[in-house]
């Protein structure tokens, strides 16, 4: 397999490798498939984190001044950013993303964005895979940043070993990121503009709501920042070694990436389950039911009997053959 | 098949037979599957209608002055609410729900509370089927009330044929309703507790952020209600009756409960095939694989193959018995 000329200039360390194994990730390109495969047995040493909150929290700023904070510190950063594109407008929901210069020219640094594009199945896994490209290359870190919206989104962040949800002091905001879900995939909370009014009392306001949680082996500290002056960023990643030290203990963070894998396979398993399930015969199958069903009215119960005596033989004749 | 005591007691009229049908549909009894085979060919006549929108809008006191105006239109009404339990504090999101007196003696209303629980998956579906038996037992309309923050809920009054959101005047809530994926899915907008201050200003906002949409062969109005006091229900009342009227026109409602069916076959499907994949020997053979990784690095890819391989051997054998 490292016969592979691209495989061989990816392990020599080369970006522009590692930039086409990505690109060959994101479009599920042929190649994809045999390359994941090959760098399996290489991955495994990289620390993965989410970061999330809602728009205009200011996600891409954070993310910047950390991945320079581990720079700082001698280690290599990989950067997956996924911008949704509303199905709304049609268009970027962030906008433009202006990246630091001193980060964007960092050799120690790789980023890359990736669209949503109105199609986010799949792109949980690709994000995912994407960052086993970033850990078999030899990136200590790597960071998931992602807009806090939709179940696909968190499905992001949660292939993380830590998750930093960032909030701002605005009112409501707390309140709203426990209906989206992002309070309990939160590690460490970040509140940031931290400078404006009324973030003392979100951060007050954050804490009782963490507070009304049952006690927990891990409680998530709520950290302020002022992510464009640079302030807390230090505090951030403070906590994020703690919670690293935290999962170490106990086997916690073998667990919790055993239990990321089942996931992954799981769904996987039920993407090729469709693939083989939906080919020709049976969209046939199904358009002709959905045209007869004002007259017969066959439950979908029976229609999805049908479909499934068809899957079975046709499963049966490509073995016979 | 209608020889059975149960759907001939249904066929009937009998409400305790539609409670007990219901009944069977949310527990997934034996029998559910063996009614709901039964009842299809009675199904299509009901209009189905989602009530949707963030906690504490009101959409309880809604829904119940939306049923109390359609049954004085001499038709009849089946309610099915869907109240989430929240995960992160285990207890109902919504606290108890005290129905009107009026609305919930009426023997032309039946209402049924599905609770979540936790396990959304298959909620949506178990909300459709309950509103197929209501259809089948002869309801004119059929109502999905459900609090919009996930995808599931989405799901639930997707399967409706009109959809209304309901908003409060409160600052930043149809951008937020906008992140949740509210605003796609609404046919009618109401903006209910417009007794409040900051009402007006808050449908010019609504107003606005619609104009953003590129035109559309029906564009959502935006109805200000005060339900609990019943303004602006009959308004209401009427923008259903009209979003139906259009759908009436160029065969849409036809076409929009086809793809509603095609959704939901696709989605039985799916289920089933994780049903038969995930045998004791599935199961088994992923656990060995997930506490093999650590020593062996196989890619999950191949792991898949591994697991499909066996899958379709297996289901051969079967045929062969």
């Amino acid at each position: 397999m490292a016969s592979n000329p691209l495989l061989t200039e990816f392990f020599s360390g080369s970006r522009r490798a590692l930039a086409k194994l990505i690109s060959a990730v994101e479009n599920d390109s042929a190649i994809a498939r045999e390359m994941l495969d090959a760098l399996y047995e290489k991955i495994g040493a990289a620390y993965r984190l989410g970061i999330t909150g809602p728009p205009g929290a200011g996600k891409s700023t954070l993310v910047d001044q950390l991945a320079k904070t581990i720079r700082a510190s001698g280690k290599t950063v990989g950067i997956i950013a996924v911008d949704p594109t509303s199905p709304f407008t049609g268009g970027a929901l962030l906008g433009d993303r202006v990246r630091m210069a001193q980060v964007s020219t960092d050799a120690g640094v790789f980023i890359r964005s990736m669209a949503t594009r109105g199609s986010l199945g799949g792109l949980a896994q690709k994000a995912q895979d994407a960052a086993d490209v970033l850990d078999a290359f030899g990136k200590d870190f790597v960071i998931f940043e992602t807009v806090g919206v939709g179940q696909s989104e968190l499905d992001i962040v949660e292939a993380a070993d830590t998750v930093v949800v960032i909030l701002v002091p605005e009112s409501g905001d707390s309140v709203q990121a426990m209906k989206a879900g992002l309070m309990e995939i939160a590690d460490i909370f970040a509140l940031n503009k931290a400078d404006r009014d009324g973030a003392q009392r979100a951060v007050r306001e954050l804490e009782t709501i963490l507070h009304l949680r049952p006690a927990a082996p891990w409680n998530p500290p709520v950290v302020s920042t002022v992510a464009s002056k640079g302030k807390g960023i230090e505090e951030v990643w403070e906590n994020i070694q703690a919670h690293r030290d935290f999962l170490l203990q106990d086997n916690r963070l073998a667990a919790k990436r055993k239990q990321r894998l089942e996931k992954k396979i799981r769904e996987l398993v039920s993407r090729r389950l469709r693939q083989e399930f939906w080919d020709e015969e049976a969209r046939q199958l199904l358009s002709q039911n959905l045209n007869n069903f004002q007259n017969e009215k066959l439950s979908p119960y029976r229609i999805v009997d049908e479909l499934m005596e068809k899957f079975k033989a046709s499963l049966q004749q490509k073995n016979e053959i």
